[in-house]
């Protein structure tokens, strides 16, 4: 399969996506994942695909990718489609569903962040979102790597940190989790929900919070959370070691 | 022709674009276009296509089209090819160009703006640079056209007036001529530059300003420039009628 060179998807990053991790040819909290592509697609103002679509496109790329056993990283994408004279979309808007799989080995090595130049557009709604549109996180990262680390810590355009660049951000200072809030431009995590709902479980809530970086300049430990690698520690923050959160392996061991 | 599935600039917005007016087959200002296309690739870590080959493209994409005569919209699209995983580039980075054209007949009816709420960021270096990133842009247009206006102004993150959403923007107050400094989070528009050396030959340099949206509540005359339709005059912004600049024929003329 292939895309015609007028999808808007391609043209303008005019679409969505979900990376979701499989196990055995079966999605992870894929109920979770349909949702908030559908609250993406309500937010841009695109028509949401059919669930029974995007299952099928899903377990199709799994098998064409000999993946249906093992871990694999599954990412749907749903894009405008074609048409329309520039910026507008046509009418009726045709969006277009395609869904790829890959290996998605446990990530190796330690994770140095560094706090990134590039920010999040607090200024729209598509920072909430896994739009096509992901340069920012892309230079972001890339800011990261050159700079010797491995992922990028984002702030917001109003100076708040936000997120990292393909994961969500929590801290602990002074014994306390925090985590960016939503409305601090950040996407609505599904690893990120699973863990607030564990921590309140335990008794220890989580404050979600927002906070300029000498939050985070301040904490004990900072980890990222993401669907394919769940909760991650990292070593460093801008070159400031960091002690892993004595509960983050009880944290994992409860993410699954 | 159409592009794989793994395509960079489809799944993370990870290119650039141009779009240039091309008249009986011959694209205008060639070579202040392509400058501008290696400035974004310096500016994004994407090497730079040869100038021979985005020349041939854009021949082909016009013969194609059936345009070698008349007025035609030629666009230019340099993604950052396949391959990586997830945000990071693979090493070597191997961009794929295309270019697409298609017929562009002058716009017609009034320009009724209005100002967005979506804003460009700031605090990225993408939101100076026409990068296949552009769903805030579609989303301020969408703005426009639901409230029945037909472009969107857009404020950048620190509530100061950048550009619309397809277009840059001058306006005139108390007689002068202004227009967001590039500073702002401005695409460094081809045609904005040809206005402001017509400006300074005229002796009436505009000035290039950092300004939040009062100052263009304050104008009397406010109108867009881009490639394809050269200067236009807006009728209203946000419901406000506005007159036409009276040296907006003499603008347009020396436009070509």
């Amino acid at each position: 399969m292939s895309l015609p060179l007028s999808d808007r998807g391609l043209l303008l990053g005019d679409g969505l996506f979900e990376t979701l991790l499989a196990v055995d040819g079966v999605p992870v909290d894929w109920t979770e994942h349909m949702a908030r592509l559908v609250l993406g697609c309500a937010a841009l103002g695109l028509p949401a695909p059919a669930e029974a679509d995007v299952r099928g496109a899903a377990q199709a790329a799994l098998s064409t990718a000999g993946l249906d056993t093992g871990r694999a990283a599954l990412r749907i994408t749903w894009t405008a489609g074609s048409g329309g004279r520039g910026l507008d979309r046509p009418e009726p808007c045709a969006p277009v569903l395609f869904a790829t799989a890959a290996p998605s080995p446990a990530p190796a090595g330690p994770l140095r962040l560094i706090t990134a130049a590039t920010q999040r557009n607090a200024g729209s709604i598509a920072s909430r979102h896994k739009t096509l549109s992901y340069l920012d996180n892309v230079l972001a990262r890339r800011e990261a790597i050159l700079a010797g680390a491995d992922e990028a810590v984002m702030l917001n355009t109003d100076g708040q940190v936000a997120c990292a660049a393909a994961a969500n951000l929590f801290w602990v200072a002074g014994g306390r989790l925090e985590t960016p809030s939503v409305d601090c431009g950040v996407l609505a995590g599904i690893t990120r929900a699973k863990v607030l709902a564990w921590a309140k479980a335990a008794g220890a809530p989580a404050a979600e919070v927002a906070v300029g970086p000498d939050a985070l300049a301040k904490a004990e430990a900072v980890f990222i959370t993401n669907s394919l690698t769940g909760a991650r520690s990292a070593q460093s923050l801008d070159g400031r070691p960091l002690a892993e959160w004595p509960l983050l392996a009880k944290l994992s061991a409860a993410l699954g």
